[in-house]
């Protein structure tokens, strides 16, 4: 079976094939296929941007697609930066760029008030019409400046205390174990087993 | 397998248990469970609200649980009355005062210019988080005056050209087989055989 990935994105990339590893799917991407328009994310929840992403591809493909959208929810500023974290600082925002912007937000946050929680939705969009969505999330802190040069996004200030290290600080292994797409990925993949009787 | 309906309209409950007819599965119904909160159907998509009436069933009992929506779409009308087809005429409406508002809209509208669409989402959520939806749409035209008795809501002034009949003309058997829900729940049915291994 065939299954594409609907992220152009490759650092999601290689978190999803590796959350995907084992199971017997040919996974292709967005990449493979480019003709494809590109998706605007203007949906006004994680779950309808994932959706969004998944038909998309679905549709121009015929195959089954995966479409994720992740937001980190900061406690002190209200759930923000959320649906809004890719373009946080506008746009075309790099990941730095949005890390600037929200450590400028968070000045003078005390200690204990930095509680951020990052969320993931994960959507299966099937040719024959039948929509699924798991969702996976992770709770930790807000740090006041980076640790750590893996991953990307907001990993290298988000500090989860169980661990008492970023996800910037995390091996991809470490991180996928506990981290808000991992947990997604994690249940997207057990219901890819049952859904289409793989091992 | 014990299965909740997260609706309390037993026009659509009957509907609904006509579709899943032979399926070992024990179907119950919000009103099997009296203390259940009500859900408030203010989601701006169909399938939003679906899934929210679904998922407040399915965390009150513990069970996986299908919610559904259903709209209108009016083409003379831009698509309404859609997502607020239940409470066109007002909140607590009645099917018949959402019928007399729809005529009175469409007064004036010529013969050609009548086409509309029923589209209805069902969803299923599961207790370990998978939330899956299909949606079901069938074509007509909104006619100058009700005609038949039976069935409900807009049913008596929504005409299916290839069958030359209104919904409240046809038999629960003859509607389910061509209507947004019944199609809806045609895909939901085969969903749930293969999701949880059933004949």
């Amino acid at each position: 079976m065939k299954l594409v990935l609907a992220t152009a994105n490759e650092d999601k990339v290689r978190e999803i094939r590796h959350a995907l590893e084992g199971l017997a799917i040919e996974i292709v991407t967005r990449n493979d296929f480019p003709d494809l328009p590109p998706v605007v994310e203007d949906g006004a929840t994680l779950a309808e941007n994932a959706l969004k992403k998944a038909r998309a591809v679905c549709r121009a493909t015929g195959l089954p697609a995966i479409g994720d959208d992740t937001g980190l929810e900061v406690e002190a500023l209200d759930g923000e930066p959320g649906v809004h974290s890719n373009r946080f600082a506008g746009p075309r925002a790099t990941y730095a760029e949005n890390v600037r912007l929200l450590l400028r937000r968070m000045e003078g946050v005390s200690a204990g008030r930095r509680g951020a929680r990052f969320r993931c939705v994960v959507a299966l969009v099937e040719p024959a019409g039948v929509e699924s969505m798991v969702e996976g999330t992770c709770e930790g802190e807000v740090l006041t400046a980076t640790r750590g040069e893996g991953r990307f996004g907001y990993d290298p200030v988000f500090y989860v205390p169980s661990r008492g290290r970023t996800f910037a600080e995390m091996s991809m292994e470490e991180k996928n174990e506990i981290s808000h797409r991992g947990r997604a990925m994690a249940r997207m993949r057990r219901f890819i087993a049952e859904r289409f009787l793989l091992g």
